[in-house]
């Protein structure tokens, strides 16, 4: 290291920051971490190039150690640990420093923390990461935010570290104070939907189609080869051919269904129905992972409620190229549900969001990194007011040749009992947007006979109240 | 009046405060408004028996007119105005008076207010009201939480004035604290979801089977009579009947298809999902509403999607009756969600809610008051400790007999490209509920591969990782 001090400090040495501290490393960058946990500080500097990478346990080393104006990022869990982290080494802090919190906070404590520090002089950022442990080590997406003046001063660390498409880097300046944590909620949320509707579409293949775990792991890997090309679609794959120690059964069949969640996918379902952006495909999905917990009552209701008999009447070919369209559809409709709420978010909270970018850096190292994000870029690139990906032109065309397999998906999992619970809302959601008349007229007509809320006519101006009895 | 004072004091003299005060005079209490609009006060003692009846813009006037210990309750907005009545009144409150929240706050909010009003001994309740202007003049469904003490104090005037059922007031101590607008909450988000599932009714009738209003108006009278007699199903009927002033159209079909909102439906929402009690049907009421508001958006949506041609294959009763049972089934479920909530929340909470006699008072005056709640108050009198009331044997029956039906309505949408939204997801909370196998071991897979978050193994204790790659 330079007698100036280390480049890049990290703190807390969980898998996330230890990845990420040594993925930075690689690109020549002199590192140091802070940690309270003496093993996780002891095995970071025993496998690191003892030259440009340092551990400690003592936060005045950390802060001495780093060169001036310092670049911090803390990678701890949301919530009161990073108020704490923020506490303890705000002391010791300069004007100019740049703290940087690299976790899933919840966007309007970043806002509060972000308020904090700019007050004081320090440079403070919400940055988004996706792309789990392997990704931290080889190259996330980054979603950073705060001020464009402190992006400027972390950027060449972040493109080092960055997954890298086309060799660019899926790193940008997303938005005003707490944008990156936003975008990175909602590419949860988005994250959510997409695990929720391939779930669907396994129990449909697996229990409508009677497809063998054999069948199943071909069915992903050939998938994967087209338009659904996807982390989340490669690792169901993979998944699907993993055994247990056996030798025989997939660890996924001996795995509990029942889902726990960290509450990303809940936060952005809450903010959606906050901004009035409707993202039913989420709210399914966290739906579904909340019935799934209480798995004792499901199997009580089991006995009560038996499934019917269930022939299916079309070959497995037939079902496994209609559930495929299902999900291509879904998919689009999840992601115009994310990017619908970044749009409305970005003028709510004057955060100027560049959403074609937003777009470009998920195409990599991310875990809803997909082919298709490439055609929402250009959608938007195209026309960067478009309101919806579904009425682009192209998405359109997909949607338009998709829809009658999504409902006929939909219809199977009604009949053979199976929840498509993400998969309707889906369809639910593409057939209300694309309703220029709903019965919601009545809703009004109810709201104003029994509360006298008034409501509007057809090309009439004004509110109007009806003495209805 | 008596020389020692007026027995109630109202805050707020708009539709429901005034209404709810008349009423209360009505059984012989005299009573005082306070409203800082000199009309509101001038009408509201013109049209009044002056012996009882007292209107104010002052205060003082207000607080010095009432009898001691005084009992005041508060129907201003929700928010703000409620803060700062409390602000205006407490310094002239003595200890052991009754401050009343009538409105429809939010539960945090009642609390924050129960604990600063406590702590200087003033009793603070918040109180939920349901009926709409009607049921304020002629006896609501009254919600009132806070604690037991303070209930005992105002009870006969609440039993006076709420709803009655077989000779039983519609009005019952809730829980503590914030308990009544926790279940005036609930019961509103339950209100959304029938509202939204009588219009996808509406919509499959009218635009699926081609039903005339007069067709549709007979309808819903015909179910009113059934086992869907409701209140909403009532004026649903009546709506179908009042014509515009040219005596030709109905008013219904001069309404603009936007449905508005305050608010209730959403926290409904955004609670299940903290409490991780799914309420499905209510988040797609909240979704259908939130689209309904961007009609532009929708009818450009409209041209790019047209709707498939759909020919219906059934003749109209049959459709109507598929429908009346689809409905059926939805109401349970919609019910079966909220119930699930109140009995979450009154463990987390600490409410002890008696959750039998919510179905009991929720039989009459309310906005969602219809003839199951005497099934549902049954079978919580029958077992308190039942977890969804869609496994209480009656419910249950019906839900067998009515399954067939509501799958057959979701085809029928699914195929006529009408969005049935919160019909679609009663039947995905239904099959969830009923899967004591879900595919949600593969999203276990999915998070332990990606991020490490570990998976809990059929029959085996502990958690589990594994090396995917």
């Amino acid at each position: 290291m330079s007698n100036t001090g280390y480049d890049f400090g990290m703190v807390g040495l969980g898998v996330m920051g230890r990845n990420l501290l040594l993925n930075i490393a690689d690109s020549g960058y002199s590192v140091i971490g802070l940690d309270k946990d003496t093993e996780k500080v002891a095995s970071l500097t025993e496998e690191a190039d003892k030259d440009h990478v340092k551990a400690t346990t003592s936060a005045e080393e950390f802060i001495s150690s780093l060169k001036s104006p310092r670049k911090i990022m803390m990678l701890v869990p949301a919530g009161a640990p990073v108020d704490s982290v923020i506490a303890e080494l705000t002391p010791f802090l300069s004007k100019g420093d740049l703290l940087m919190d690299g976790g899933n906070s919840y966007f309007p404590d970043t806002n509060r923390r972000y308020d904090a520090l700019t007050e004081k002089g320090i440079h403070y950022m919400g940055v988004g990461i996706s792309g789990g442990e392997e990704g931290a080590r080889r190259g996330p997406s980054i979603m950073p935010g705060g001020s464009a003046a402190s992006y400027d001063f972390i950027k060449p660390i972040l493109e080092a570290a960055a997954a890298k498409v086309n060799g660019e880097p899926c790193v940008t300046f997303i938005g005003h104070r707490s944008a990156g944590n936003y975008v990175k909620m909602v590419h949860n949320g988005i994250e959510y939907a997409l695990m929720q509707l391939i779930s669907e579409a396994y129990h449909l293949l697996k229990s409508g189609a009677g497809l063998s775990d054999e069948e199943l792991k071909n069915v992903f890997t050939e998938w994967n080869k087209g338009e659904l090309n996807s982390f989340l679609i490669e690792i169901t794959s993979e998944i699907f051919a993993k055994k247990d120690e056996d030798g025989e059964t997939l660890i996924l069949n001996k795995i509990l269904d029942r889902a726990r969640s960290k509450g990303t996918g809940k936060w952005t379902s809450q903010n959606a129905m906050d901004l009035q952006v409707p993202a039913p495909t989420i709210d399914l999905a966290v739906v579904a992972r909340d019935i799934s917990a209480i798995k004792e009552e499901r199997e009580a209701a089991g006995e009560i409620f038996p499934a019917k008999e269930y022939k299916l009447d079309a070959s497995k070919e037939e079902v496994i190229g209609k559930v495929e369209n299902a999900l291509k559809f879904a998919f689009i409709t999840a992601y115009a549900q994310g990017f619908a709420m970044i749009k409305k978010a970005s003028d709510e909270y004057n955060y100027e969001v560049k959403i074609a970018e937003v777009a470009k850096i998920w195409r990599g190292g991310c875990i809803i990194r997909a082919a298709m994000l490439e055609d929402f870029r250009k959608a938007f690139e195209a026309d960067a007011s478009l309101k919806n990906i579904m009425v682009n032109d192209d998405l359109a065309k997909k949607l338009n040749a998709y829809q009658s397999d999504i409902r006929d998906c939909v219809k199977m999992g009604v009949d053979a009992s199976i929840p498509m619970s993400a998969t309707m809302a889906s369809l639910s959601y593409f057939d209300l947007y694309r309703s220029g008349w709903l019965p919601l007229n009545l809703i009004q007509a109810q709201r104003d006979f029994f509360g006298a809320h008034t409501y509007e006519r057809i090309g009439e101006e004004g509110v109007f109240h009806t003495i209805w009895k």
